[in-house]
């Protein structure tokens, strides 16, 4: 199949080099100059759970790419998405197909504007993979991939799932992707949204007094707007898996999310417009009450501001 | 008259110093060793409006203190004061007048337990001093201290606006100093709780994306409690007076205020429980929701914890 990454970082780096090598016909496409230049000159260095590998590889400019493909996989920034779909609108044809992997919420209707919905796959991965630097990609684990045809008989659904399968990328189909979706976005709005205030690592968040009950009251936020989108959230389930995260028992307890890295340590402007500001907009539409998101989605774009050129 | 200064501190000890040049007699009672040593040894180095003085001056430990006073001064922290009064309430005769000068809410029912309403008077100044290190305090500006007499024909208030001025100190009788302490309350509620959870200057708080309503929001939940024990807020007005102070024309907007100098610099804990967190605790008692003042609350004492070794 010829596949388009879209985003050639660590996540679509580490999504691409898996279809390459299962035989696909794989082309990505970056604005980042200095990844592009080492990506088409040395190829990939890859630390595949653990293990080195040199895989040459081609890799465009957005507006540079002219060509078409079967499936189109997106990997970009959150914030990114928009202007990178038009830009390479003209990519996509009646038979191309687009599978999201962005975190975050709102990127559905985004994506709409520019495919038909038969021809939209949202997924969600919980891959973790970390980028040294250009074309320097490391995947610790391979997660588990879950996705859905937003419309049809899910007969293309079933193709990429197996696609990526044959990779050697776990994924499965879903029902519900909303639903992962949505939960996954309470967890960073939680954890990666507190941890970057407070400049803390997941433990450090166990310092906040009656932890529980905040977390209550921002998962509770999302479920309101969740359930506007037909998305039903099982809150007492969601609060006990971020509380999970923030205990010594938990192995990545001493880690700092990528909103804190982004942030604090890259001095980069995060995703929060696609997590507790997407939830901030959406209950001002349909008239609810949201002031945890609202202070949060402040708080982390007044850091913003002091600490990017913002 | 006999006056006690307890918290010989740099608001403290500017008016017991003021009190004592014009005359007084002035004691001060302070918990930190290393202060009184420095005052019983050398008297205090006293930076009055850029003047420097060397004054000679007496003070005690809390529980060394054993003579009466015909008026006490009280400049601890807010959360030492409970445990203050409990250790100097033998002190405290039917005659004995008590001037409480704190920052914050609260205090006023923490002091009614002590002091008949007729011997309390509750006060709030705007003077700013500082202080360098052990018996070594300046005073930038005077400011203004208005006091009121909780029960009582008001002639103590009279006589005390007297001795206050009498001293340089400008002070003025209040009608109602509760209002003008649930003033300063907001500000500081407001200012010094983001300047702390941001790390930023007053100037820097003019990041925040919305700050109007962020303001407004926190503002309303302080007028929301304060009504319930029959203050009335004019909420616009302190909304202006709060936004005046991030603007760059402001002479003080590239201030740290003490919440930020305490928790950030020092690493000691802030007087959050007497302000937001006060709004918070009572809003609770009488069931309305105050989800801003929860919320930065939470986040103070979050970073209290994580840089104090509280």
């Amino acid at each position: 199949m010829r596949v388009l990454v879209v985003g050639a970082g660590a996540m679509g780096g580490t999504y691409g080099l898996m279809l390459q090598k299962a035989g696909n016909e794989v082309t990505f496409i970056d604005p980042w100059i200095d990844n592009l230049k080492k990506i088409n000159a040395d190829g990939f260095r890859f630390m595949n759970l653990g293990v080195e590998e040199h895989i040459p590889a081609q890799a465009y400019l957005p507006e540079a790419y002219i060509d078409s493909a079967d499936l189109v996989i997106l990997f970009t920034k959150s914030m990114q998405l928009e202007a990178m779909l038009e830009t390479i609108k003209p990519i996509f044809q009646p038979r191309t197909k687009v599978l999201c992997l962005l975190n975050g919420l709102g990127h559905t209707e985004t994506l709409l504007r520019y495919v038909q919905p038969e021809n939209l796959l949202m997924g969600i991965t919980v891959m973790t993979a970390s980028m040294q630097g250009p074309a320097d990609i490391a995947v610790s684990s391979y997660g588990r991939t879950e996705i859905q045809q937003m419309a049809g008989d899910r007969v293309v659904q079933t193709q990429i799932v197996e696609l990526i399968n044959k990779s050697g990328l776990p994924c499965v189909s879903s029902d519900d992707v909303m639903y992962s979706i949505w939960r996954k976005a309470c967890l960073n709005g939680v954890l990666n949204t507190l941890a970057t205030i407070l400049e803390a690592n997941f433990i450090g968040l166990s310092k906040i007094p009656d932890l529980r009950s905040l977390i209550e009251q921002v998962v509770s936020e999302f479920a309101l707007v969740a359930n506007t989108k037909g998305v039903v959230l099982n809150e007492p389930e969601i609060v006990e898996l971020i509380l999970g995260f923030t205990v010594p028992e938990f192995s990545g307890a001493t880690h700092y999310p990528s909103m804190y890295q982004d942030l604090i340590k890259n001095h980069r402007l995060t995703e929060i417009d696609y997590l507790n500001g997407y939830v901030s907009r959406e209950a001002k539409v349909v008239g609810v009450q949201t002031p945890y998101c609202d202070l949060i989605t402040q708080l982390i774009h007044a850091k913003e501001r002091l600490l990017t050129l913002a």
